[in-house]
């Protein structure tokens, strides 16, 4: 059975109703679209545990900051689809931000009730130069959940921080569905999969391949017994091409999210930056 | 059988699990406690339509200022008891603030995520007086929505402005609940009833009398086609007795939340004062 694209809450709404009548157990992976490889990986993953596959395709209008990347995101619905179907999710829910927000649906609607992650969560990382950023992605996480009445939810390891502040908003807000984080995906050469790749000069890709060198050096040398995050710092910033702009090169405990001085287990070390004018993030968890 | 009282949030969540594997249909009464017939009549209402009621008694540490009453807030868990078993609600559920909120659990909790209702709603009326209030309140509300896992819930319309925030809320963030206004109760004299009426010396509370008079004058007036509301203002704040500290008198359209200048069916017209140090609301909505 093809997948069915529905952009109607009420509609969605109606069908996992019936579903839950049925007790089936619903999984919800939520994307921007521009489906590749890494979603892929997410959709699989869910449809080994869940008896029903949702597929959240939206561009969520208020998480993009006025300079930033909205109108030209990739919409590549048709493809999205033709990828569902041969992995046998069930639903494609693709709703218009009108759909989502009604008429005021842009990044500064002052007329919503949104969900905001604690400060010291969004004041750091990409949240520091994407101001307002995380409080859409948690409230359109949090409607997404609660339209999909999902009991799992899929998301990549690579937005490692949106990840992190999902984790706590279920925590603080005592939601019923269950998070599960999955690894990155990266091209053969490294590179981790992502729709903003699409962006790169083949020149913007070459420097952007040393991202994931600098994420592997790191690996590597903390397999090495090396946990100074200064040594850390130095190693993969010498590692990264010259031409790239970046951003941060931070190392935090991913259980309090503080930076830590020593790198241990469970410490993520993440990278931002710019590759020409596209913005490109990658880590890795010790 | 009698009300049983819960204090641990994973063991009404496993409750609750159950009563959904049975299509039981939940109804929950979010109250701080120090029940009175304006609760009773809320949870006789949600005994008549749903099968399973919850009474939530948790006075929320995070929507009261610092200035405020949250040490000396009436509680009186043994009396609360006594009435629910006689309505024959299910569940008392009566947590600590420490097992909704950890160990940081004031006022300025800053490691917590936060359901913000929109500026617009919060800034005005009570907010405006209570910064930070109905931050507190739009949270603890999602929390319990989602810790009782209710179709329905019972709210009643003396907090017009936070019945309107929590419809808002519901509608923003697409939960799954219904929300039930119920009507103001009054003492036979007319005073609304409240669980802060208790701190009321005589005196004060004949003042307090005052303002269900101003309510019912307005409601008068309209009734006899005057909706300047000017004229209404003026009308009611001639029946408040001197001795009241009057905070607001206010007109606004119970579906946009606007002020109004000419009053019409759905306007609410609400008033705040403090007698003695005792702050008090009530409205009608016309």
């Amino acid at each position: 059975m093809s997948t069915v694209i529905i952009n109607n809450i009420n509609e969605i709404k109606n069908i996992v109703k019936e579903w839950k009548n049925n007790n089936y157990v619903i999984a919800l992976v939520p994307t921007m679209g521009a489906l590749h490889e890494g979603h892929a990986s997410l959709i699989k993953r869910a449809k080994e545990t869940c008896d029903k596959v949702i597929v959240s395709v939206f561009v969520n209008p208020i998480q993009f900051g006025h300079n930033e990347d909205f109108d030209k995101y990739p919409r590549t619905l048709d493809n999205d689809k033709k990828l569902c179907d041969e992995l046998g999710a069930d639903i494609i829910f693709a709703p218009t931000p009108k759909e989502m927000y009604g008429e005021n649906n842009k990044l500064n609607n002052t007329d919503l009730t949104f969900v905001c992650p604690p400060y010291s969560l969004v004041d750091c990382l990409c949240g520091k130069s994407r101001p307002g950023h995380f409080d859409g992605v948690a409230t359109v996480v949090l409607k997404l959940f609660n339209i999909t009445n999902a009991d799992f939810a899929f998301f990549g390891q690579k937005d490692a921080q949106q990840l992190f502040i999902i984790k706590k908003m279920v925590k603080d807000l005592n939601l019923n569905i269950n998070i599960i984080p999955c690894p990155i995906v990266r091209e053969p050469d490294g590179l981790a999969l992502s729709s903003r790749n699409s962006y790169l000069s083949r020149e913007e890709r070459a420097w952007a391949l040393s991202i994931s060198k600098a994420i592997k050096q790191i690996d590597t040398l903390f397999n090495q017994g090396i946990n100074d995050t200064n040594i850390l710092f130095d190693s993969a910033l010498s590692v990264l091409n010259k031409n790239l702009e970046i951003e941060y090169i931070e190392f935090r405990d991913f259980e309090t999210f503080e930076k830590v001085k020593s790198a241990k287990e469970n410490t993520l070390a993440a990278i931002a930056v710019k590759s020409g004018k596209t913005r490109l993030i990658d880590n890795t968890i010790l």
